[in-house]
């Protein structure tokens, strides 16, 4: 039994919300708005549960409902899950390969989510007194930057997926970002091979299930 | 057998050189400046390790010399190195514990270190207009507050190392943030957690070693 901390436009939950579905856990949805009251995420209640005052939490229950562990930062959750769930598997076995998909992991995870992510867009335009638009642009460029990249990358690695014909922790990745990407008006047909695997891996009801617009606090 | 492109002062190069020297693995340093001409890392040389464009890249050689496989993103090269070489292990085996440790290089690798780095400070200068000293100011504020929710996890998790008394993966990835932290003038008395297992860490050779002033390319 699973509760998981989420908002729904948070890609970083969204990674988690599709891991949960395609390992066919149920969980219970906690939603924490980051924007109401100056953010939810920072309220003692949520830092109780994670310090740094970031989106996604989860929490591991027993039958009883006790919770037996908790967890946070959306890769440690999906390497973890991966780990107590292994069927149907998301990871490549051989460790080179493996290597490559935490590699593309990582790229969105390390290389382009954190630098437009909401609080470094409000802190921007807190420190530089710039409106939200100048904000965006900032947004847009780390995307298309760490695009071009990946989209080199995954030119050489994507089969029917990002990393060959399974679905793997990659695709779990890509896909949330691609819909930050979309909303922030970057024009996709840039990045064919992003756009295809994506468009792929929408169709599986895991990653349907978890889209933003799904969330039961989506306006 | 191995070869690192690595710069003395990027963090993420620095993690990799812990690990590599942990293990006991050698290996062959290649310089890549992230200034000179621009940045080396943006060489089309370069590139074609890393379409990213970032460091490190590590690249795993057979006995004749030839590239068997090339790994990018330091997190997925830790991931990697633990799993080909797996003693002396830097990984709980419980799975909590894993993903525990996992969640504290997060912390790191995605929450505090992307939002600092020079790429980012560099496009700082270039989109506002500001000088090198406003930059270093953004830097500061990121890494004080991650480290402010790193800290008061690290006092719930912290024995004689990050995560209880093993040495594990977070210890590495947490001693080239505080490294970075010291050079931005970042009063380390704040975290005395941090601050403690840091200075437990670097009386390890691999850690010593693997220090920014030690490299071939320190000026």
């Amino acid at each position: 039994m699973f509760r998981l901390y989420s908002y729904f436009r948070s890609s970083c939950s969204y990674r988690v919300r599709i891991m949960l579905g395609y390992k066919g856990l149920e969980y219970t949805y906690i939603p924490v708005h980051l924007l109401e009251g100056g953010g939810q995420q920072y309220s003692d209640d949520y830092l109780a549960r994670n310090p740094v005052g970031e989106l996604p939490t989860l929490e591991i229950l027993d039958a009883q409902g006790e919770i037996l562990s908790t967890i946070s930062q959306s890769v440690a959750i999906l390497e973890y899950l991966e780990e107590a769930h292994p069927e149907p598997s998301l990871m490549p076995s051989a460790l080179p390969e493996r290597a490559r998909v935490r590699q593309i992991v990582e790229i969105v995870n390390s290389s382009i989510q954190p630098i437009q992510n909401l609080k470094v867009m409000k802190r921007l335009q807190e420190q530089f007194k710039v409106e939200r638009p100048v904000a965006l642009e900032w947004a847009k460029y780390w995307i298309e930057r760490g695009f071009q990249g990946l989209e080199k990358l995954l030119q050489k690695t994507a089969g029917a997926h990002a990393y060959g014909d399974q679905l793997s922790l990659a695709d779990i990745v890509i896909v949330p970002q691609e819909f930050n990407a979309r909303r922030f008006g970057i024009d996709m047909n840039l990045f064919p091979t992003i756009q295809r695997v994506c468009h792929t891996a929408n169709q599986l009801p895991a990653f349907a299930n978890a889209a933003p617009a799904q969330q039961p606090d989506a306006p």
